[in-house]
């Protein structure tokens, strides 16, 4: 096993002994890339890897990824399985070897028929949601992961700049949407971060927007786009909100709000924060402004090798962001049936302040289209 | 609630009363998208549609999607909840409301998380998972699935010619690769099926392999594509293998072999088959090949608004497939360090036989380039 692979596997054997439980399992996803550095889909075969608080790891592992597997590695034991034959058997086999009573799982990550096969396989075993403990490791971002996010971002904010220039009057969403796609494309992305949201007029105001290919896009509309690049497993994720031809004065006034809040969350980001203080500052600049009644969401996520990811950055979690954690600024006030706006930023967290990795501009903007 | 909404959901109902369970729940993915008609993203926020045996359907929805949830049409009740509060106090009311003692879940979708906060607000309900029989429901393609589909993997045929066309000896893999994406794009596609697989020379060997970046393709390697546009909510799934500026006997008897067993899967292809016999008659031609030993993968999978789904056609599996439906007929042969190739295509059953839905060539093809 290569130093690196079994220095990482410590780090979840630790989260185990920390837990009080035997071990940790990992299902691909992002903790299971940044433990092996090796992709595998998340399809009907179960691939799991078990990392005890003592001794060394096992796998069971679908026998048509065992050519991929190899380049993990990995020199644990190995219990692979066959379509033909299912996998209760190794299931079984993997229990058995382990001799463990309790497991933490990732429960935003893995899927019910897993858990079952565990269960299956050994019916008292304990098994502990610890998505929050597991994924913590990955808050902290090392120089490689900030250079993989970065440039994932200037991704984004290229095909952002190219797409912008094409906007016209009388487009439908859906159009504006294969443009941006296809930019980032074009520009290096290696997958999207999540389907995008291009979104305009009434539209705007659903936070998680679909592109309609039904509405063109037309003068005085509120133009929201919420996307961004993976790259090299990290993932961007910005949104800027702009007019078409022209702004009323409600438009700007709400613009105005959303970007005072964005601004008053950066302004108290410094190492040692706590994800309720940035929240609380940036939701009191929206709830003192004649547009309460708009809020809709908290401030925004941790970002990285998953596009959301802790920490939440909402009021009542009390965590203390360390130097290094990255998240999204992103307020926005939304009234259904007329508009939304939303500014996101993606904010790395320094020593005595911030860096935001997002610099597309947030000046009001009003294109000529 | 429309007719056609209360007509789907009435579905999942009878679903739930032959299992003898007392509702269904759903979640974000494929089933929830042929109930519903719209997509909501599996984030950290839990969404789920309880759909009982008996009486009117409810769900659980986060707070900032009920905009989007209105354009569902959906006139049951709903329990939201913010981010600030959580979603315990939600699924209270919604267990409450329901007065339940079982329920069916989709277990290759629904993750731990939701799994545990079902079980927290009743901690005696019994989880089923069923993801058979509540997927079962999207087995059989209707007419306008069938012309979603066919859009899918024309835009797929469309960009795989275009990529053939611009492959060079010297590129990377990961160059082919994002030419290939660029074209699905550019050929109209709203997504990918799954991460491409371009692999070429002995990572073509390796059945879910990742394009590299410092392998350069060379005179004589085999090159499999595996690839797939989403369109409008289907996934196309084709894979093509081709040997570049020419090919070696080796290559040559192993392509004749998997083609031949791909054609021996067609010709027992049609309603009333089971899974068991088409992929015996594709097996058994690989097996009676002197290459029996490169055999790793079953025949393949259905086809669908998931790029994996039943029935997967694999031996033991004796289920009785009917007319409308569509699998992935995709043998292959697999030499871990020396080279691999597969052919896929997409096969829709009839009465009395079968139509492909992929029409790229199949005959061995030698790339001059």
């Amino acid at each position: 096993m290569s130093p690196s692979l079994a220095h990482r596997l410590a780090d979840y054997a630790a989260v185990a002994a920390d837990l009080g439980v035997d071990a940790v399992a990992l299902v691909p996803g992002p903790n299971f890339m940044r433990a092996v550095r090796h992709g595998f889909g998340g399809n009907e075969r179960p691939l799991v890897l078990m990392i005890p608080a003592k001794g060394p790891a096992a796998a069971v592992v679908p026998n048509l990824e065992l050519g991929s597997w190899e380049l993990v590695g990995f020199d644990g034991a190995i219990f692979d399985w066959r379509d033909q034959d299912g996998y209760a058997k190794a299931f079984d086999d993997l229990m058995r070897h382990l001799a463990i009573s309790s497991v933490a799982v990732e429960g935003q990550v893995m899927r019910v028929f897993v858990h079952h096969a565990m269960l299956a396989a050994q019916p008292d075993l304990r098994i502990v949601d610890a998505e929050r403990e597991i994924s913590a490791l990955r808050m902290i971002k090392t120089t490689e992961d900030l250079t993989a996010l970065q440039r994932a971002i200037d991704i984004s904010e290229r095909a952002l700049t190219r797409t912008l220039d094409t906007v016209r009057l009388g487009q439908t969403e859906k159009q504006i949407e294969q443009t941006l796609v296809q930019m980032l494309f074009e520009e290096g992305a290696d997958g999207l971060s999540f389907p995008p949201i291009v979104a305009a007029g009434d539209n705007s105001a659903r936070p998680h927007a679909h592109a309609r290919d039904d509405y063109a896009v037309k003068a005085g509309d509120a133009l929201l786009l919420d996307f961004g690049a993976r790259k090299d497993g990290f993932c961007a994720d910005i949104t800027r909100t702009v007019f078409l031809d022209h702004v009323t004065d409600e438009g700007r006034a709400v613009y105005d709000t959303v970007l005072r809040a964005n601004l008053a969350g950066l302004d108290v980001t410094r190492a040692g924060v706590t994800a309720h203080q940035i929240d609380d500052a940036v939701i009191s600049v929206l709830e003192a402004s004649p547009f309460a009644d708009r809020i809709r969401t908290k401030t925004g996520h941790g970002l990285g090798r998953d596009v959301h990811e802790a920490p939440y950055i909402m009021r009542g979690n009390h965590m203390v962001l360390p130097e290094g954690t990255v998240y999204t600024n992103e307020p926005g006030l939304y009234q259904i049936g007329n508009f939304g706006v939303r500014i996101e930023d993606d904010v790395l967290i320094t020593a005595d302040g911030y860096e935001t990795l997002t610099h597309f501009p947030k000046d009001l903007t009003v294109l000529s289209c």
